[in-house]
């Protein structure tokens, strides 16, 4: 390695360990943090990102870039390591525009929105939460504005932020040819005969859950070496540094959607534990964008997770674990529960054909944020109105409407979209890893996950950002980012399920 | 509140924030870090001890002190200001005198040498621990040395560090006379016919201990509002900003161990959290020193937990929570084990007669360490040869030797003294509080902990750093720390237990 190189590389890795800092006080805040240190917890969090801010804006570490950019200009960088001057350079101009005051201020108020958002949630009381969205719309505005955002377009900033590359302009098409796809398959299976039934589990002990959690993502690969399994208010997977921390949270009747969880953050955990190790911090050993991540984490947890061959080798292990509760629930039944397809008000608990319209949902209401065509206050008339044109029905309270998500509290606008992209790519992924592992049913059959998470670590997550979401489609299938395949493989898997063509159709 | 002072205080609040995260740091690192994620966390923590010693060495800061140091000169601050100003002062300077690189490396090197001690301690194999502990001696004289300390003094630097003011010259005799009383009264209770057994204790669930132990705390008065309780493999409390961390651990077939463990724990907590608040990492809401500190963890575990007016309380709950543990046991053999004495291996599960013989033990090897009259290789011999002589017996290994503890590894030397020392403080807290709650026996018999924490709030906890060891024992008794309270107060109460002495003489 030239020494410009190797000088950036040991600089970035610096930065890591700091702003891994940050992650670990964050995912304590939702682990551990006893209620009454909320307040000093936003105050530390603002200082150490203050600190990272000066740290990664340093004259120091700028003369240490521009030592690496002098190694492009002499012609003396592989692709790969150009990218990582490249990447570094884009995060330094990122980090210069922004004022340190706001950097401290935006994440005391993240901390004190996130806090009020969980209290709201609690009491139902959309109007205590709204005067810190409006806040974090503020600031997601005022931070758009800082990288040279007009309003117009701050979506797309934030659209950015997590999907390199990524802007309203691929988006909104995607998801509308989507919508149009997936409404009527939705009501073909609402039409169905065959209802599966959510009601016979019941009294699962969380323990035991627990138990089984971890007895099924250590199967999939996750390295409890290198991480936890948590227990937390919203299911997250973070990166403290060079361990790997997913949380997820259990109901004695509702075994399902706890087990899925902790399969869906899983899949990120892989995702994380499988980047290249000795290049953490850098663009090599960072994750690809949101969009990919969430792949990931939707293969896991439907294409392998929701299969009948994933379940051939779970369903005895799941009964020995719960003889009495699974008694009574025969295997169709179970397999069905797990491929439940019924619009309800909670996206995390939300089967994959009806998630993408609550994606969609929270996609079209940023974008009127953002544009200024919807206010803070008609939030929740316009989170129902939608939710009755794409679910066909209103949410209880706003605690099972806009209330729901964790996202908005912390500012992580323009997250959302990445779900359903992710599923998009999910969908393509796997269309080209099953037939590339030509024996894939037989091995998950086994209970052998070995030859997949290979395949995803050398294709996928040893890149690091060297593909974005819409190079690594083309890269892995020849074809763009599209909704083909996701609406395809839904079609196939869920009209065997609940038989809406003949089964005569060779379905994969 | 004059200018210099008021942003003084605001610079050590800022600090305080950026230091206690290396707090959280070290507190994950025992409760939740994976192990392949050690190196890692040493550096990070390596990196926030540099950032901490640089924020609090920087010439701005330096303009503060100097500013408040001003209001000191022109007589225009109270005295509790001007010990603010003044433990500042001594601080920066302490700070000032160490290089940034040695901060760094000293951290990095307590992490390794913390990890390389419990897989040291775990294959009972000290030769692989001991170039870690000759590392972790080096640095202690080193630092020494940076504060001016030659080496025949350099112990007396760090017995200062725990405790301000205390050196060898106050502590040699103190503990020589406390051995010269204590032997005695351990050969005598040795010899009595009654005699505790701890083996009837047997298959008590963890789950449940776990659920005993908060409710004991609870009741105590520790605030989970503002704290925790987890479980790590050597019990401690950590104040970790504004919320008071505490561990324990336990074992099925020694609950008492893991409940006085709780209880020790807690009446540290109970200390943290009863510091002022609004001068949190000033002097006035700090600590003021760690005999102080024990001085409270001793008096709750010992003079309160182990009394008859306590069980007379919590004897029917803890029947309550282990019904059928405790059924073939006496009340008077359940007291009997609670105020066990016994010369045993391990000093954290040691009776509270015995365990200063275990403190005088450290003081020995670790005045000789420092004097260099001991080499690292001879540690384990003298520690058995001490063991013999102080406690009768040689340890069946050195896990349950000279590895034992954690201390050492993370370069904590001088620390132990502080135990014994307060001990002997809490001896004098108590015949004080004692004599001034008349009804405290009535009090806790009916589980009623207020009017204690409150004397001791009052009293103690709200003074910070205003009084030390020794002016808290002469502010409140009258009388230097000395060895004889609680030589007194053990022998009243083992006299009794024991039935050493006719009972018709009276006893509190």
């Amino acid at each position: 390695m030239t020494p410009g190189i190797s000088q950036l590389i040991l600089s970035l890795k610096r930065l890591h360990r700091l702003s891994s800092v940050v992650d670990l006080l964050g995912w304590d805040e939702q682990v551990n943090l006893p209620e009454g240190s909320a307040d000093f917890r936003s105050e530390q969090m603002a200082f150490m990102s203050e600190l990272v801010h000066r740290e990664s804006t340093s004259s120091e570490y700028l003369k240490t870039l521009m030592a690496a950019e002098d190694e492009i200009q002499s012609n003396r960088l592989s692709p790969e390591f150009r990218l990582v001057v490249e990447e570094a350079r884009k995060e330094f101009n990122r980090e210069t525009r922004l004022p340190s005051e706001f950097v401290a201020r935006k994440s005391a108020a993240q901390s004190r929105s996130f806090h009020a958002w969980a209290v709201a949630r609690r009491h139902n009381s959309f109007k205590d939460f709204a005067p810190y969205l409006k806040e974090q719309l503020e600031l997601a505005l005022e931070e758009a504005s800082y990288q040279g955002y007009a309003r117009e377009i701050a979506y797309d900033y934030w659209i950015d932020r997590f999907d390199p590359g990524m802007n309203r302009d691929i988006i909104t098409p995607l998801f509308h040819s989507l919508v149009e796809e997936l409404t009527p398959l939705v009501q073909k299976i609402m039409s169905s005969s065959i209802k599966p039934d959510l009601t016979i589990f019941k009294g699962f002990p969380i323990d035991q859950q627990d138990r089984f959690a971890r007895h099924v993502v250590a199967k999939l690969g996750f390295d409890f070496h290198r991480g936890r399994l948590d227990r937390s208010l919203h299911p997250f997977c973070s990166g403290c540094g060079s361990d790997t921390r997913m949380t997820t949270r259990f109901f004695p009747d509702h075994p399902l959607d706890s087990l899925f969880s902790s399969i869906h953050e899983t899949g990120h955990a892989l995702y994380e534990q499988g980047l290249p190790t000795e290049f953490l911090g850098t663009a090599l050993g960072s994750a690809a964008g949101m969009a990919v991540h969430e792949s990931q984490s939707r293969l896991w947890e439907n294409q392998i997770a929701r299969s009948r061959a994933f379940w051939a080798y779970f369903e005895p292990i799941y009964r020995e674990y719960f003889p009495n509760q699974l008694s009574e629930i025969s295997s169709s039944q179970l397999f069905l529960a797990i491929n439940a397809v019924e619009p309800i008000a909670i996206r995390v608990d939300s089967d994959e054909v009806t998630y993408n319209l609550h994606i969609v949902l929270r996609y079209e209401i940023e974008t009127a944020l953002f544009s200024g065509d919807l206010s803070i206050d008609q939030v929740p008339d316009r989170w129902n109105e939608l939710m009755r044109k794409y679910l066909g029905f209103t949410p209880a309270s706003d605690t099972e409407g806009c209330l729901q998500d964790v996202h908005w509290s912390t500012g992580s606008f323009g997250y959302f979209p990445s779900y359903t992209l992710g599923n998009m790519l999910a969908a393509q992924i796997w269309s080209t890893l099953s037939s590339e592992i030509h024996d894939i049913d037989a091995q998950m059959e086994r209970g052998e996950f070995t030859q997949i998470l290979q395949w995803l670590r050398s294709r996928i997550h040893a890149k690091g950002k060297q593909l974005s979401a819409s190079s690594l489609a083309v890269d892995l299938t020849g074809s763009p980012l599209s909704h083909k395949p996701l609406v395809n493989y839904l079609t196939r898997r869920y009209s065997q399920t609940y038989q809406l063509i003949p089964a005569s159709i060779h379905l994969t």
